[in-house]
């Protein structure tokens, strides 16, 4: 049964009208304290601003005003995509001004829908790099353009708006946006795709939104013709933009990986409203080879700088993971998207781990500064990055303020603004709490409306107390997921019940509950060593820890006498102990022979270094690295 | 004292006028048996052919017919530094001609010149892609343009005709060509560089050629000004092409490989014309540093696929080993003019592992189809590059006919068809043989001339004898050289003297020498184990073998039951054995867990697969792989 959606519908980024779960909006799932509120307080305080600062400067705003002034293509600055970032300022500006009612940000927002509104084409096309004298013709480049990818940010922000705020003229401009590109790329029309997905997923949700199901015909076009080679090949290949094989027949995901993930999450979003459980099933499978091959410790994905890539199963190295932020942001969308049509906690496993290992450590403590790529292993010290220019590379030691591709600051700032959304869902009788953090949940259940409390010092703590403020007269259901690292040792009691063991997965609690009534769950967040599949082979004899949902990391600051990362050897014999200076691990020194060929004939043994006396060195959490200068770093920790 | 140069110099294509020890040129050294022969006959019979019909089919050819007709910019095919591989075609064809006399090659080489010659501007500018209306104007792009890098490969093709079948037009156009670079790159001119290295090592062999310093002086200016920033910064950072630290200062070689090993080659000899030795000291620093953490074990260099280029220290995957056929190339280069200034044998030795390993390597056996990358990890089985078709992509599971930047096979080819001259040197009074193939070696020393014959089937043997057929009446010296890795079990003997052990480096046999004399050395070339670098985190736990100077591999088609080789480790308590199959080792069957995550929380224990039956499997010489079909490979095979 499709669900009922209303049209402000709460806030929510993903409203699909059926499946397992529904999701519950920014204004039912409000964070009030802890690790994701501050990161929410960092988004409204600086991050967003320091977003609007860059974009400004960076010019690509002004590429509206040149090109409403006639001034191009002489006055384009930034790259053919430099648009989309605009969007997604606006989309997280959206969220932020629906979740928090700052004035004074809708009055921002409102100045740049000024700036604008006046590129819009009467035809409905918008975009500023394209279609004037000069420039290069409409669609004349779908392999490298992004046009199409540009106006999917548009629907995306003009969702935002919508349900956040309402309709106004910025969900005009989209509409008028979304049906250009359905009469120009309709059945008919120019019958190919755009070399960056993501108007899919856009699409899809707009249909959702305006209850218009053109805009998911044209999704499902979209979706469809992919993989069938209407782009040409690259040096990449056109696995590259997912043109290799169709959707439904790809066994995993390959290729740039944000481009892969966007894709799947429309292709999800594509197969729960048309009911395609074939597809359906087929992402599913996806998702699940990628996660099991392809995927580092953190979420991260993307193994290749070369292409923004996938690699090949089990190429995962640590010292050249991409693990780009964006990617961090598409697989947490597409997970959400699954955990929604299936309900399974697995994917609401795979959304913590990406939220504190990938997204989370991208912006630094005060929202100024980014990383793009995420590597698991940083060699040397590295150079800092530019504190006043874009910085020209995607890779960098420090976190960079802004980029010349710049698409991961304002990922974050939409994600983070829109969080709440991804904690809890509902359905008809019962609430599923997925992500643990201090938060107030209200949810409309059939018998009513249903409101929850959430306490909790999560991640620093393993106890989550969920007490019930508003209740029904039935029973109903209460969900926490367990999460699949915590295989043994969860508990969980109700009101003054004895607390009782708990495994991985999601632990229904069903009762007619009283206001008052308090769930306690305790998870197990000792440190831990974790190994890595031994098919890895970049990380073959290594171990991590990890604590909780947290990846760890050594940080050469934290090691004694100018020591880098890569001169010590862990002690696996000792496990890694929580104490007053954090978590600590034993680790042993190693010298090695310098020779002039890094080869030796060998009778069978492995030559290791000499090894010096073992000392105990702090851990810190992989996404709080960097924040203490230049400095060499490793997650997975040599044992041999 | 400087050497005397004569204008022909017996087809040498370095040759300094001073330094430890004095090259020979094809004219000197010929190959007459064995493995190199059989390179040097398919280079005369296909390879160099091959190239020829591709560069034709390519247009690259057509590009200077349609520059002479005024069909530019629209009838440009190809890559902006398209011209260049005209040139290398050019080059190998005059060693060529040089080598074997071949009238119909030289026919086809003058066909060329006549194409080249009437596109050379009144100035001496020579460039299809630059210049003319509607193309971009000369020099615009000096990052990517690559206009120096074609004059550079133009000078060396001048310089290969000049000292193979003497002063013609096309030494002329050269000679014109690198008077224009002088006016307008010399002092108080564009003081620039070219965004790929390759001007410089031209200039100063087309300097030595002509005997002219001007060109000296230009190189050398190109050399001081390089790393000082006068190229723009880019997505890959200066040190893509070498400008973001002088070369004098740079302490390991970085950035794109190629660039960086042609320009260190032109810094050798550059070094040793101006006698500047803290220049020649700092290369061999920069050399010996990135050979000892930057280099694989089959001597291939550059571990990125993004940008080409060298990793950091001890950065090293196998599996995506970039490691381009050029980049042995050029590492050869590199080394033998350190060979030539120093006379180390350890030079030697590198450029025995490169030639077999990666040059070698490239071409099938039909010279009809290259490697441009050469990975030591094929994890899937992958696709087959076209047949008909330039190859849009660098890297394949199979060898590629052609590509669409195709720099490697005419780089093999030069290479091959030069080959001789890399084989032997001489000095006053000494004649050192630094590679062993069936071969006739004549030198002049000072005393006068003096001959040898080398016989051997080495690699496939380890003895190697070498017997004198023309002498003179006083004492003099010929030094043999022992490999790196054959540091135990090596003898020497001299006519019928006991064999006496010998230690790695160059040996010497001094004594008034009669015709008819024979020095027999014997190198221990049974199969050996090789373990890496403990620092090299990609291949930790894993061993190869070695036989000689030969790396081997595993390849699926030598594993049972369609078996892959990441589905086995290796039984390193079984030394490899040569045995009527080859070389052989143990391996165990893997099987392994494929969860849903692909890590697992530990103890402290390294989880591995479940182990079946061990089985003897064979291994081939890394240069042989991919002449099956599409296979899965490693040089490295994990043993834990």
């Amino acid at each position: 049964m499709p669900h009922s959606v209303t049209r402000l519908d709460q806030g929510r980024p993903v409203a699909p009208t059926r499946g397992t779960l529904r999701p519950l909006g920014i204004s039912e799932v409000r964070i009030t304290d802890g690790f994701w509120a501050d990161r929410q307080d960092i988004n409204a305080r600086t991050l967003i601003e320091h977003c609007e600062q860059w974009i400004a400067r960076s010019g690509w705003v002004d590429n509206f005003d040149a090109a409403r002034e006639g001034r191009m293509p002489g006055a384009h600055t930034g790259r053919e995509f430099a648009d989309s970032d605009v969007y997604k300022l606006l989309e997280a500006m959206a969220w932020e001004i629906g979740r928090s009612g700052d004035q004074g940000m809708n009055a921002r927002f409102e100045a740049l829908v000024d700036r604008i509104e006046p590129v819009q084409e009467p035809d409905g096309y918008l975009n500023t790099y394209f279609g004037r004298p000069g420039q290069a013709s409409r669609y004349s480049d779908l392999e490298w353009g992004h046009e199409l990818y540009c106006y999917g940010h548009l629907l995306q922000a003009a969702v935002a708006r919508g349900r956040t705020t309402g309709e106004d003229r910025f969900v005009e401009i989209a509409r008028r946006a979304a049906d250009h590109v359905c009469a120009v790329f309709g059945a008919g029309g120019i019958e190919r795709v755009c070399g960056h997905p993501e108007i899919e997923v856009a699409l899809v949700e707009f249909a959702r939104y305006t209850g218009d199901d053109k805009y998911l015909e044209q999704a499902r076009l979209f979706v469809e013709r992919r993989g069938h080679h209407t782009l040409a090949d690259i040096e990449f290949g056109r696995a590259y933009f997912q043109d290799e094989t169709p959707l439904r027949d790809t066994a995993v995901m390959a290729g740039h990986a944000v481009r892969a993930l966007y894709l799947a999450a429309g292709g999800v979003d594509l197969a729960v409203e048309t009911d395609d459980r074939e597809l359906l099933e087929a992402l599913r499978r996806q998702l699940g080879e990628t996660v099991a091959r392809r995927t580092y410790l953190t979420g991260g994905m993307g193994a290749h700088h070369e292409g923004e890539s996938f690699g090949q199963d089990h190429e995962l190295p640590a010292d050249r993971s991409y693990s780009e932020s964006c990617a961090g942001v598409g697989s947490v969308m597409v997970n959400f998207r699954l955990l929604l049509a299936t309900g399974e906690a697995e994917y609401a496993d795979l959304i913590e781990r990406t939220l504190y290992n990938v997204v989370a450590g991208s912006p630094n403590e005060t929202g100024t500064a980014f990383f793009y790529t995420n590597t698991l292993h940083q060699r040397v010290r590295g150079e800092v990055p530019p504190e006043n220019e874009l910085s020209p590379r995607a890779s960098s030691s420090l976190r960079a303020p802004w980029f010349e591709v710049s698409c991961c600051p304002t990922n974050v700032a939409r994600t983070f603004a829109s969080l709440g959304s991804y904690l809890a869902t509902t359905s008809a009788d019962g609430l599923q709490i997925h992500q643990y953090a201090g938060a107030s949940i209200a949810a409309d259940l059939d018998a009513g409306p249903v409101a929850v409390q959430v306490e909790t010092r999560y991640p620093d703590d393993g106890l989550v107390r969920v007490s019930v403020t508003q209740t029904v007269d039935s029973e109903w259901e209460i969900g926490l997921r367990v999460p699949g690292w915590a295989d043994t040792g969860a508990t969980l009691r109700v009101n003054d019940s004895a607390a009782e063991p708990v495994g991985p997965g999601a632990v229904p609690v069903r009762r007619r509950f009283a206001v008052g009534d308090t769930i306690e769950l305790a998870l197990p967040i000792a440190p831990r060593f974790t190994a890595p599949d031994p098919r890895i082979d970049a990380v073959r004899g290594s171990l991590a820890v990890e604590a909780g949902p947290i990846v760890y990391c050594l940080e050469s600051p934290d090691l004694p006498g100018g020591l880098d990362v890569d001169a010590v050897r862990l002690d696996a014999s000792a496990p890694p102990t929580l104490g007053t200076d954090g978590i600590t691990v034993a680790l042993v020194p190693q010298s090695f022979d310098d020779g002039a060929w890094p080869y030796r004939t060998t009778d069978g043994s492995l030559p290791g270094g000499t090894a010096g006396a073992a000392f105990a060195a702090a851990l810190i959490p992989y996404h709080r690295r960097a924040n203490r200068g230049p400095a060499t770093m490793r997650v997975w920790m040599p044992c041999e």
